[in-house]
């Protein structure tokens, strides 16, 4: 039997290894001054067998009696298993995993067969105090999976993964919690059917997930976060079953089932979800792409286009100026029509910024709502530049997260962070944190608007930069917090898609008000008494 | 002084006198056998001098500190001014006032003068358990207003009733809550734009109220409920308080603001409230109306539309055959295209739908999505008879709110009752409420969808009947009982947009379930320790 390893841990998704592709090596390394001497080293390779310092502190009873509930082929208390679900997949976590550092564990890891296991799993641990962590795809950016009280990670994805009931009259489809979006997707394809909510973590994430951490999918800007995209849930918690009917609206008092939308499994354990699901029509989809002058024309045509009510794009997106140079750099861009055109007239590189968009739904109305997104578009002087940059970019969607891993590997560190903001506030916010980011030499920002509303838009960053090598976590997480504080200050919410977890719950005070935090811990001590559901500095909650 | 009666206080609205038009009244005559001598007489008409048993029981020095806060010009306890806060408009309240009942008025009724005010008034009821009613435009049909517990009734509406901001870059608008819906359109009307949220008790409805009963308007099909327009809303609890951003979305965790939307004064006082705004383009909206052969055809177009994606309609609305054919005989519709040729078509009375339709926004969109629902409701045999009905329907929409107090004046008991239900239940439950209603004898019963959504819609029933004269309360009571049975059995949610109150409370339990139930008490008791906040019967709650 192969060795088990940190890395086979750290690696993203169907743990591919990937090699970053030689245009993107070519501005690393002209960026990062980096040798091909340093190409051939691997930083923090983390190819060793995974050994845990911390045995299981679940007795031999408790283990006997969980077995008997969720069967023994179902518990595993093994090192690598253990250490398998310690980590979501947040940059710290990742540099943890190279440095080999897994202090605290999950006890076991129980892979409930049914909502009727979790039942019982719940209110066995809830009875023993017990913590649980319900996991969906592991990939968590917030440290919202980690154990620091130990206890019981919950896989939801190994039994929990089957469509039960598609609705086609109401349209609508009941889920297990732990199916991946591809499986989801795959099935409801073939009835004709689409979930419309594609996440850039959409091969490794799953329905329940999607809701506990209130995901946003790329077409979030027709067709809603995911908050808009779930009609009901059915939530094991402490204090019972939570499960609301699939009405299409009510005025039944104030709603409860919103409270588990953003909860990331500190009020229960999702277990089902319905959700709307739209016709499956791609060839309707109609596709556009504009280069503008500078960011704030472009930001004010997604504005005038999100506020004028004909109808709204489904993927909507803007690169900033940075973004955009790279994109034409490494994305092959600059070879799909002519660069010196558009210099000449007036598009130049480090203003210009790429817009990308897509229509879906009924054929005339994409059409439709194309048409009037081009004129919007023209009269920001936006320059069409037809439908096949959208169409690459949708292409390459879902692999840019296999790069942090060879990017890792040089040593390189790299991470996003995202926000929500209103437009009047949207520009400042931007410009504050690109100020923030280059203080910091040698670094690379790229940061894009990719969920938009009519009174605000999301502003998503990515950065690269060298890591402080000996000094990696340390060096990090001072960045990191410089960064949040450039958001929080210029009124940019804590998050906007990615969710709070560990990472942000030391600023969830200022940000919501001590207020609002009490009523957030009120909600949490009546389902979850004894603080078993993922405790342990989560959400900001005690 | 003129003299002040119970009737004065059982008006709606602006307490103007309405009469029933003729054609109304000829078929009223004709359903219930009424003779020309019967309408001379005025049953229950109210019309004697106010005067209330209960004095206040509030001590001199309670009141002394309240005119302290709130100054003494804003403090009374007159018997006028406590019976007038002792209901809303349901119509078990509008017999008590003709049968000159308040045997529970608020001890006073306070009109606070700033956010400020409002919180030292909570704090203040707090410490001295002094129960507070937060009162909008008093158009409650839910008995959401009653002081079953004495207390303070709280007049929003006197000194709170100003826009604070409009902010036309991110086109919201932050708004005192007691500021009724005319005032604050024609506000921002001057701005150029509009609120997009018409109720049918739009002129005397509060914008805070709206969101305390979690109310939707006759477009709500395109701009949503009012939980879908607010973007943030302040609201005073006794624990305090809560005010969230205006972001456009985020995942700070868990939104804790849904919380308030349908709280109906249970938690805390609404002060401010913030909204999204739209363009004022009247020009541009396109109405269409048609007529099809039967409720389930019509059901059929409507879901298509809304299930098709090609844009949505803003007033979106079918008849069933009864209120179809009232509709035709009363609202001259058959005055504006030929009775004959639709019979000879096959559209037959007693079978045959109106269905109303408006779009709204931009003016190509409009006339796209207009032509895209026509074409479906072609494809279902719906035959299309111009704009004008629909527009006709408009201009007499806030007025048969005026009718009851005539109706009643008859001895005629009128009232309405409305739910959400799934698409897949929709004809079941309609056909269950009309087979329970027509057991009835002498009964009118009208029908409507009004509210539509991708998985499902609202329907909306109105019924007439001659009361039981000497036994009014009983007979509505146990008549209105099973009517809530026929809705909850047949899987309707207990109310799509009027709320709770004191009305569905019983059925809360059954409707919700125990845990959720356990769920909201849980948050009352964080937000209202002391239970002051509307106590007493609301929402089902202890």
């Amino acid at each position: 039997m192969k060795t088990k390893t940190y890395r086979d841990i750290l690696k993203w998704g169907d743990k591919r290894e990937q090699k970053i592709d030689d245009a993107t090596l070519k501005v690393i390394k002209e960026k990062f001054s980096i040798s091909d001497q340093d190409l051939a080293s691997k930083h923090l390779f983390g190819d060793t067998e995974v050994k845990l310092e911390k045995t299981t502190s679940l007795s031999e009873e408790q283990i006997n009696d969980l077995k008997k509930i969720a069967g023994s082929e179902n518990i595993f208390t093994d090192d690598f298993s253990r250490a398998n679900f310690s980590y979501g997949k947040y940059y710290s976590e990742l540099l943890l995993l190279r440095k080999e550092k897994i202090p605290n564990p999950p006890d076991a890891v129980i892979s409930p067969k049914s909502h009727n296991d979790v039942v019982k799993l719940v209110n066995y641990c809830n009875k023993n105090k017990i913590p649980i962590v319900p996991v969906g795809g592991q990939s968590s950016v917030t440290r919202g999976l980690e154990t620091p009280k130990g206890g019981v990670s919950l896989d939801m994805t190994k039994h929990l993964n089957q469509v039960i009931e598609v609705n086609s009259v109401n349209m609508t489809a009941k889920v297990q919690a732990g199916m991946f979006g591809p499986a989801f997707e795959e099935h409801i394809n073939k009835l004709g059917y689409s979930c419309g909510h594609f996440p850039q973590s959409f091969e490794f994430s799953t329905v329940g997930g999607w809701v506990a951490a209130r995901g946003a999918g790329q077409a979030s800007t027709g067709y809603g976060k995911i908050d808009q995209m779930i009609v009901a849930l059915k939530v094991v918690t402490p204090a019972g079953v939570i499960e609301n009917k699939d009405y299409p609206s009510n005025a039944e008092a104030w709603d409860t089932f919103p409270l588990f939308v953003g909860s990331e499994g500190t009020l229960g354990v999702i277990t089902e979800v319905t959700m709307k699901i739209k016709h499956l029509r791609p060839e309707n989809t109609r596709y556009a792409s504009f280069v503008f002058k500078t960011f704030e024309s472009a930001v004010n045509a997604m504005r005038e286009i999100m506020q004028s009510e004909f109808g709204k794009p489904h993927l909507f997106r803007i690169s900033d100026p940075d973004e955009t140079d790279i994109a034409f750099k490494t994305k092959g861009f600059d070879e799909k029509f002519s660069n010196k055109v558009l210099k000449a007239l007036g598009y130049t590189s480090g203003e210009r910024c790429l817009m990308f968009v897509s229509v879906e739904g009924d054929a005339a109305y994409a059409k439709f709502v194309k048409k009037k997104i081009k004129k919007t578009a023209k009269k920001n002087k936006g320059f069409y530049i037809g439908g096949s940059p959208t169409k690459n970019w949708l292409k390459q969607r879902y692999s840019s997260a296999y790069m942090r891993e060879p990017l890792m590997d040089l040593g390189i560190m790299t991470d996003t962070i995202e926000t929500a903001v209103t437009w009047d506030n949207l520009i400042n916010l931007w410009k504050s944190v690109r100020t923030y980011v280059y203080k910091r030499q040698k670094v690379v920002l790229m940061s894009h608007i990719s969920h938009v509303y009519e009174n605000g838009a999301n502003l998503y960053f990515t950065f690269l930069s060298p890591m402080e090598i000996g000094n990696e976590e340390d060096d990090y997480k001072q960045f990191h917090k410089g960064l949040v504080y450039a958001i929080h200050n210029n009124k940019g919410s804590l998050s906007h898609h990615h969710g709070i977890g560990r990472v942000l719950a030391p600023w969830m005070k200022d940000a919501v008000s001590e207020e609002v935090l009490n009523a957030m811990q009120a909600v949490k001590n009546h389902f979850d008494p004894n603080g078993i559901m993922n405790p342990g500095g989560m959400l900001g909650l005690k």
